[in-house]
Order: structure tokens, then sequence, then C-alpha cells
């Protein structure tokens, strides 16, 4: 009975096993067609190959459009095109939606033109407008061609909005109705619809102008008595609207913190030009959140698991490369004080202590002060405030781990002047990566870019050199000199 | 007339600003009562500090409780308190749901048993059940005497599924209707409501043992001719139902893939005992993706930016003191190697870059794989594939990189052997990286552990210890031998 909609990752597996093992029979089928050319044979196997693909073919049509593209995710190349192949064509715009733009890429390969075009014909304007970048430039003409008017200027309308923008999110599906007539009109109204645009939880009430005048929400239209009035029913201060240009996330923000459904588009003069669902804006945060933790590690998009190695190496060489060119910087500043660690061999032994508590605390305080950036929380004239906390944490910090750490080397190397010079120089670099990890993120923002974007690179770049220059150079001061 | 709901961050700042802004009128004018003990001045600076209090308890009234929420955030502990004693006592319940749980400890602090009291009794049996552990245990007490007999035994279901559970976000409010009405029945049974529970898009039909027998959207509800029972109208096939000791996160998913608005959540004879919304799971998913963010920089959760030096120390150190273990594992085997490194003090110097790279690429595998774990698109029979693949994109990355910095090696000191050391080190390390990156995640899912915990302080940890085994030995056995 819940065949198409496995709510838990066990449902889900349960699909795909039975997904792998039809696909396992049917290589096996196909090997034992290529060895044994006999035509007796070659008939029999063909129609176990059939009924192996009969069965598969039945088991996607059952499954919804977000599992199937799940399962394509979940599969080498080879059979993901397969199963493609299999699955029913009205289905392939949805699922083409659904997938990672880098599964996107690999299934729109293997498809003509035809196809392509029975896709894009297959969708809303507004979905056509995100799959339309993606396919080949000839096809896109033949699209438009094949759309009316109005469609067509939606298509080109959501394309206008630059990616991240509100406009680019929105749907062109909405309810619109007049303030002066009765509840009983719209319902009378509704019932000459098939259906209600997914997540209608409100009707729009605009004026002769398409301006937004209020509006009536399904609840107040059920529990009003039906004789009553839009104008007198419907909610016409504190809407919460969007305007195209807005930021998606300052908007993705706005749906979680007021609970919304949907949210209407306006323009300049309040005319209702679109709508954002909770749905764009639950696809956006998971998004987002996604390429924010990829971005830790330096992964340029989300990755097909099973993408070539040449793909794979193209997505992470340029994060290999700015680690190397700051490795090599902290590698120099070593390399200045050759003459102490020859002198004082131990020194190479502690060093990566100092720098890499230095950088595991520079990360702690630069993804807090990021986070509440985002917020909104932290203001360029907060940041004294902060900056003394952020350097108290380090103090405590810097004596009690210091202290350990410098304890432990006198106990190792027998030199309490040892022991010492570690304690400051571990206390020195958290208090650098406490000072660097607050002004990083603020000055970035105050110089209008993006406070997330590489300061993990950024400060590890510096508690790494710093580390090494604070910790060689006191020992060469105080133990060497 | 959109005060009451700021759409995007620049909204927002500015009635922060407004706030501060009266806030910093108020401190002068109470150091100024202060200082000047004249009886008439006294007099004058007073009404002005009522003033003030008054436009700012004026300025909250009109501001919705999830912006609350974000202003006392982001406000330090003493405004913090003061705008809290001016917010609106029928808004404190809904703001101390919105608020993170380290500002929610600062604010209940304040707050006397009679407040909290009130706070207890304006809020439905969910939300309650969320802010009960956080209540003093002989608040919790008199709470739970106030409420009548159902109240209480939804607050003590709620209370009893542990968190991270379908049963610990459910809610109690729905809308159940039987099958064998009309729609006309329902349409004016609804009538009798006031207001529907927030998110209602469907009705739940249940027989009379509360057993699930379909759903009926109110998209249905309002395009079907009235005269038409709800058995034919209903959806009664393909039903998205939750249990609740499903796991959140899979429920999340499920939410994001089907694109819904509420679930029924049913207990093993299908009887409904309470609905999930789209609400809860958007704070689900938004909740645990910064919980992933904080967990890579170690964070142990949330932090209040305002917090003590002592809170911030304590949320921190433990991260710190795992990574002072690993770190000083790394100098032991250094160590190992004194001999070596006196001998070729370049040594010292080129180290850190072999461990370093190792442990980027490493992150930037485990990463994707725990990720793809996450997504269910990986199982342990797809190991081989995706270690011949890492190990592939490991040995592009060798070669080349590792082939860039023996150049620059061979260059800087004159060496060819050391830098054909320094490339073998580095391709070495990124296969031990690659490999540890793969196996890592998968054999923690085997195990039953959750595959992202702690990754990337066990691959780095492995990076940084085998990088330098691995190039102070290879120079050890190849250099000085």
């Amino acid at each position: 009975m819940n065949e198409q909609t496995p709510c838990d990752t066990d449902g889900f597996h349960q699909h795909l096993h039975e997904i792998q093992d039809l696909l396992t029979r049917h290589r096996v089928v196909e090997s034992l067609e290529h060895r044994q050319n006999m035509p007796r044979q070659a008939l029999v196997e063909s129609i176990t190959h059939k009924q192996n693909l009969a069965r598969l073919s039945r088991k996607l049509d059952r499954l919804h459009p977000a599992d199937i593209a799940r399962i394509l995710e979940s599969l080498p190349l080879e059979d993901r095109w397969l199963v493609w192949d299999l699955v029913r064509a009205d289905k392939d715009g949805d699922i083409l939606l659904e997938v990672s733009d880098a599964v996107r890429a690999s299934l729109l390969r293997t498809m003509d033109a035809d196809e392509l075009k029975a896709v894009a014909e297959s969708l809303d304007a507004d979905e056509l407008a995100d799959l339309v970048p993606d396919l080949p430039p000839e096809i896109i003409e033949d699209v438009f061609e094949s759309l009316d008017q109005k469609e067509r200027e939606q298509v080109r309308a959501a394309m206008s909005y630059p990616e991240g923008t509100v406009g680019a999110l929105m749907d062109f599906d909405m309810v619109r109705v007049r303030e002066d007539v009765t509840l009983e009109v719209v319902l009378r109204y509704l019932r000459r619809f098939e259906a209600l645009p997914d997540h209608t939880d409100k009707l729009f009430v605009v004026d002769r102008e398409e301006r937004l005048r209020g509006i009536l929400t399904l609840e107040s239209l059920l529990v009003n008595d039906p004789e009553r009035q839009v104008a007198e029913v419907m909610k016409s201060r504190s809407l919460v609207t969007l305007g195209p240009d807005d930021d998606a996330t300052g908007a993705a923000q706005a749906f979680e913190r007021y609970d919304l459904v949907s949210v209407p588009v306006i323009d300049a003069e309040r005319r209702v030009i679109g709508r954002v669902t909770v749905a764009d804006m639950v696809d956006r945060i998971i998004e987002e959140s996604e390429a924010e933790i990829l971005g830790h590690a330096g992964l340029r998009e989300e990755e097909d698991i099973f993408a070539s190695v040449v793909q794979s190496v193209k997505n992470r060489w340029a994060w290999l490369a700015i680690n190397l060119v700051t490795a090599f910087v902290a590698s120099r500043v070593i390399d200045l004080f050759q003459g102490s660690i020859e002198k004082l061999v131990a020194l190479a032994a502690l060093m990566p202590i100092v720098a890499g508590i230095g950088g595991n605390a520079g990360n702690q305080t630069i993804t807090m002060i990021v986070r509440a950036i985002a917020m909104g929380q932290v203001e360029p004239s907060g940041m004294w405030r902060l900056l003394r906390k952020e350097a108290g944490v380090a103090l405590i910090n810097g004596v009690v781990w210091g202290g350990v750490v410098g304890l432990l080397a006198w106990w190792l190397y027998r030199s309490p002047y040892l022991g010492l010079v570690m304690t400051g120089a571990m206390t020195l670099n958290l208090l650098l990566a406490a000072t660097a990890g607050v002004l990083i993120p603020l000055i970035r923002q105050r110089l209008g870019r993006d406070p997330a974007l590489g300061s993990s690179v950024l400060i590890t770049a510096l508690t790494d050199s710093g580390g090494f220059f604070i910790f060689l150079g006191l020992a060469t001061l105080f133990l060497l000199s």
C-alpha cells in the first residue's frame, strides 16, 4: 500500500536492492547471451531478458519521481542509463528536476532532441526555466517555439532573474480572486478547478490592475460564513510579501521564522507576478547547507559519486592547490629557523602541536562568528566585545592546554625552559587565532564579501605559519641565544 | 504596513538598530539619574526614562515573536534581560520556543515561578513538552497540576519519545472526519471552528476506533461537488504516514522529497495519534545542518555569542583536548626520526606539506562519502568501486602536486633525491588519505555508528602521523642510509 512513498531510509534501500537485483540478473543474462551464440539458447535467454526488463520497468512505474531520482543517483553510470531508459517518459521531467546537477548532466547526455523536447513540453514555465541552462542550444530554440506566448514570457521572466533571487525560484501557479465578492462565489469558482496549484494555502486578492489587496487563506474561506465578503475576511495588513529581486536566502529565513507555506511575489507596483512555496524554500535551505558543508572541505560542487576520476580531480584540485601554497609558506617559515632546529631537534617534533591547536581554536572562533553574522547577530560595532571575549577564551585555553603541553615537553625533554617556551608559544598562537577568527569574517563582511568563503583556509594558513614562527622564534630567543 | 514581518536581513537590522538606539538612550538617562541627585532633575529624567521604555515596549509589541527572538539573540546579556522584561507576557511562550537553547537558558534564569507557570499554561501540549526539560523541577509539578487530564497525557506522551524521533516533534492539533458523510457536512463542520490548526492542508479520515482510513485534502474538499461522499473523494492508497518512533531526519527527507505540508502520525494499530508539519521539519533541517557545520569545528552546541568566557571554554574544550592528543601522537612520530632531522634539517621544513595536503585530500574524500551515505547512495557493497575511484584521484593528485612540490624541493635544496622522496611521500600519503577516507565512514556505518561523527578528526590524525612517518621514513631509507 505504501509502495509509492517510502518514508525512511530502510524503505528506500529495499527498493534500491530490488532494482539492483534485477539489474544484476539482467547483466548475467546479457553476458550469457553474449557467450553462448547458439540460436535456441539465445531465444530462451532473450525471453528472460525481456522479462527482467519488464519487471524492472513495472517496479519503476510504481515509484515516486523523487525516489527514482535518488535511485538514479545511487547507481553507477551504466546501470543508471539502463534504468533511465526504462522510466516512463511522463516522469522524465520531474526526475530531471529532482536529481543533483552532476547526475542531471549525466542523464541529459543520453537523450536525443525529440526526448528533450517532450520533457521540456511537460514542464511548467518555472521548472522549464531551471532546466533550460542545461539543454543544448539548438533544442532551446525548438522548445521556445513550441510554447504559447504567455508561457514563453513566463520562462523568459523566470530566466531573467539571477540565481539566488526570489525571481529565479518563483512559480506562476496561483489563484487570484476579487475582494467584492462573497466567499460563496469564491467557493463556486474553486469548484471549477480540476486541481489547485501545489501548496495552495491562500488565495491572492487582487484589484483590476492585478495589484495585491490582501490574502484569503483557505482556512478563513472554510471557517467563515459563505455569505461574507472577501474584503471582510481577507488579511490586508502585515502581509508577508517578497520582491523578485529579494535574496532567496533571506526569503528562506522568513519562511522558517514565520512558518509560511506560500508567499506572493509582487513587483514595485504591488502587482502579483508569482508565488514562492515552502517546497522551493526547503530545497533552497538544503542546497545551501550542503554547499556550506562541501565548501568546508573545498569541494566546489555536489559530486556525483559515480563520476569519473577526471571529473573528481577537477572538482577538487583548486582547494589542494591553495592549500599547497599556504603549506609552502609555512614550510618557508620553518626554513628560516634551520639553525635553531639543528641545535635543538626537539623543536621539530613539538612545532606541529603549536600550529595544530591554533588552527583548531581559530576554526572554532571563525565558525561561530560566521554563523552569528549570517543570523544577523553580529555587526562591526560589536567587534570589541567579541574580541575581548575570544581573547579571554584563548588565554584560558593557552594557560590550561599550553600548561599541559609545557609540562609534557619538560618531562620528555628534561628541559623546564623548553616547557615554558611551549606554553608561551601556544598561548600566543591561540591569541592570534582568536583575533584573526573575529577580524577575518568581520572585515570581509565590511568589504561586502561573503564572510564564510575561504575563512577556514585563511585562518589555518595564519595559525600554521604564525604558530611555527612564534614557537621557533621564542625558542631561538630564549633557549639558543 | 509590513512592520510586523520584515522579510530580509536589512528589515531586521532596521528594527534591531531602532531597539539598540532606544536602549542606548535608556542607559544614558539611567547614568544621568544616577549622577545628578537633584530632585527636580531626577523627576525630569524619570519622565524621559519612562518615555524611552514605553517607546521600546510599543516597538516590541508590533514585532513577530520570531523577530523578537532574533533580537534577543543579538543583544548582550544586560540589554537582553531589559528587553525581555518589556515583552508582553502573552508572547513569552512563543519567543522561548524560537530562541536557541543557550539563549533560552539565559532568559529562563530571570523568570520567577509565577511567570514560568503563566508561560507554560499559554502553550500547546507539544510545545510545553519541548520546554519542560529546561524548567526548574518544582515548577514542573505545578504546571502539570494546572493541566487537564487530556493535556497532561499529551505532554507525557510527547516527552516519552526520545529526541530525534517523530514522536518528539509531533503536535496534537488535527481535524478528523468520518468517511460516510458528504463534503457539505464537512464544510459545515469546519465552519464551527474559530480557526484551523496551523498548516492544515488535509483532514484525517478515521473510523470509530480512530484508525486512519484516508486523507481528505482541503484542495479536494474545495474543488469537488459538496454532494459527494468523503469516501469517494479521499485518498486512501499510497498514503504517506509516519510512526512515532521513526527517525526525524528520515521524516524530514520525506517532507523534502514529496513536498509535504502535514503528515499524520499513526501507531501500530493505524490509530492517528498526532501530526507533523513542514514547519517542524524546516526547523529540524536547519538545526541538523547547523549541528553538522558546528560539529566540523568541534563546537558541541550552538553558542550564545554573548555567553560568558567560562561557558564558551566549556563548549570548546573537548575538541581541543582530542586534537591535543592526536597532535601529540604526531609529535612522537617525528621524535622517532630525530637522528634523520639532525642530519638533514630540510626534512623539518618539508614535512608539514606532506601531512597538510594529505589531511585536505582526506577530508574531501570523507566529506563526500559521508554525504553519500546520508543520502543512502552508498552501501558497503559499493566499497571496492569507491576505493578504486578515490585511489585513482589520489594517484593523479600525488603525481601532479607531488611532482610540483618535488621540483620545488629539488630547486630549493639542490637535491633531486630529496625531490623524489617528497613526490613519493605525497603520493603515498594521498593514497592513505583516500583509503581511510572511504573506509572510516563505511566501517563506522557497518558498526551502526554515525559515519559523520569525528570522521574529520580521525582522518586528520591519520594523515598527520602517517604523513610524517612516510616522509621521514622514506627520507631515512633513501637519503640517509
